[in-house]
């Protein structure tokens, strides 16, 4: 029984147990150690910590859609009786009609008109009020769980690791910036003011003598590809020295982050258990993963499998 | 001796000892303490403790023209050679004939012009560079102090008040962001995540198989006035519960801030010491200060004088 518990003590003292033993858990560790080690060549001051997570696909399911399009059909469809006109004008008419493959037809172009129109038109509090309302009741098409419950265990752990190494965490995502904050602090511990994502257009006015901040159907800022170093420098100011992604979204962020001086780490998660998620990865059309599965490994990017790395997919399970 | 040592202690134990006693100072620590005060009706929880600083003015000398105006005028100087166009061109022409007016001539667009190329042409890291090169020399034309040594000895024990009792502090700036945050770790303890400020055009690209941030003469996004409370809400994600300027140009992040629910704090540092450093405020090129001066007290703004409130200016004073 000694033994036991000496063996028990242990599995509760692993940072990183929902991780299987490997070579992908052993690159993590002998990265923090090594930047976090004093008198370590490789040593790398608090400050200068900087890790970035993309969110959809990485620390939260993103099929069979992105949630932030599972929110923004959900208030097409609440929506639409103050919009006559969505009846017969695209995308909405797809929407409404339920025909994903419509809504797909309208292009990059109908999706992103789809998401700034039902993201604007309000001011930035009420706004967070809609996100926060329907998160936290909003489930998943096919699990039948909260989105929020949909979330990597392992990455959750990965990232209370970086923070117990005194690691800056910040969200680097393709998503709202707005559609994430209300929630990112609590399901994973990061705060508002570290989360760098797209966002449309906003208008500071006084109404009827109370200052408001409005929001408008025009894109802002794309946080995507190229957009990630530009959001990051724009946020931050500094180049992390970590960053970690699961899509060709993410390939400039791990671009940037693993070229620059002393030691660097990138890490892809790859969707490859059918069994327990979802395996998809080059011809998706949420999260498509090819020129980063080919080139990753050649920069020296840290591939996790979620078949083989992973124990455990979500904190329920 | 025993009374002088009690006082002595109790001198260094006070958190603002630069501040003279009376209702500026007592605003601020009953501002803070009924924040902090666990079980108060006013407290706020750690996470909601944003306090949102202006540079220019509030945190350092900005007469007679700003820091960073000096840099560009040094920087067309210095760079001239490589523009020879510039002798027959407005505003450089001016600049390079040490003809201010002529330069204040040129207009908003004249200044903002010189700002945009002088700081543009390089990749982010190598401006970083210039940038902490310049301010680790340049002095200040009257004074002959660095200018990292002209910043308000009672706005740095302000801050660090706050960061004591778990305020986020911010500063929220005019002025270019990559300007400011190769320094105000070391000036002010607020590393580069927590500066908000002016910025121009950047590109992602891959030179010679390194990545680098390019900066381009096109200005992206202006911190100034109506831009504060955008600029807060893009990087903070949250309304402030105190902020504090010292011009026009902050009167929409007070406005914002004050006007938000629960215990608020604004506050206005009125340049009116022209012994100890320069009076100004209406009619003042830089740093004006017109509405603020009508307005605040009646908004519930604190008005400081430096004269009558603060015991020192600067550090070594
Ligand atoms: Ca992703
Ligand atoms: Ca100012």
């Amino acid at each position: 029984t000694l033994g036991l518990s000496a063996t028990g003590a242990l599995a509760q003292s692993d940072p990183l147990s929902s991780w299987n033993e490997g070579k992908t858990k052993q690159a993590i560790v002998d990265f923090v150690t090594a930047v976090t080690t004093d008198g370590s060549a490789d040593y790398v001051v608090p400050a200068d910590r900087i890790a970035t997570f993309d969110n959809d696909g990485t620390l939260w399911s993103e099929q069979p859609m992105y949630v932030q399009l599972a929110f923004a059909l959900d208030r097409v469809k609440k929506t639409a009786p103050d919009h006559p006109e969505w009846k017969d004008t695209e995308p909405y008419k797809s929407v409404l009609a339920g025909d994903l493959k419509g809504l797909a037809a309208t292009g990059e172009k109908g999706v992103l008109e789809l998401v700034a129109v039902t993201h604007a038109g309000m001011t930035s509090d009420e706004f967070t009020k809609i996100a926060s309302d329907w998160i936290a009741t909003a489930k998943h098409p096919e699990t039948g769980r909260l989105y929020t419950d949909m979330v990597y265990q392992p990455m959750l752990e990965l990232i209370d690791y970086l923070h117990d190494n005194d690691f800056k965490v910040f969200i680097v995502s393709g998503g709202g910036i707005e559609f994430m904050r209300p929630w990112t602090e609590k399901v994973y511990g990061i705060p508002s003011e570290r989360v760098v994502g797209s966002s449309i257009k906003t208008e500071y006015k006084v109404v009827d003598g109370e200052p408001v901040i409005t929001r408008q159907a025009a894109l802002n800022f794309l946080d995507d590809k190229e957009g990630k170093p530009i959001g990051i420098l724009g946020h931050i100011g500094k180049r992390p020295i970590a960053a970690f992604g699961n899509s060709d979204g993410d390939f400039q962020m791990l671009q940037w982050t693993t070229s620059g001086d002393g030691k660097r780490f990138g890490l892809i998660v790859h969707h490859d258990d059918a069994d327990r998620e979802v395996a998809y990865d080059r011809k998706s059309v949420f999260g498509k993963l090819d020129k980063g599965l080919d080139d990753g490994p050649k920069l020296g990017w840290t591939i996790v499998s979620m078949k083989n790395d992973w124990k455990q997919i979500y904190p329920d399970d």
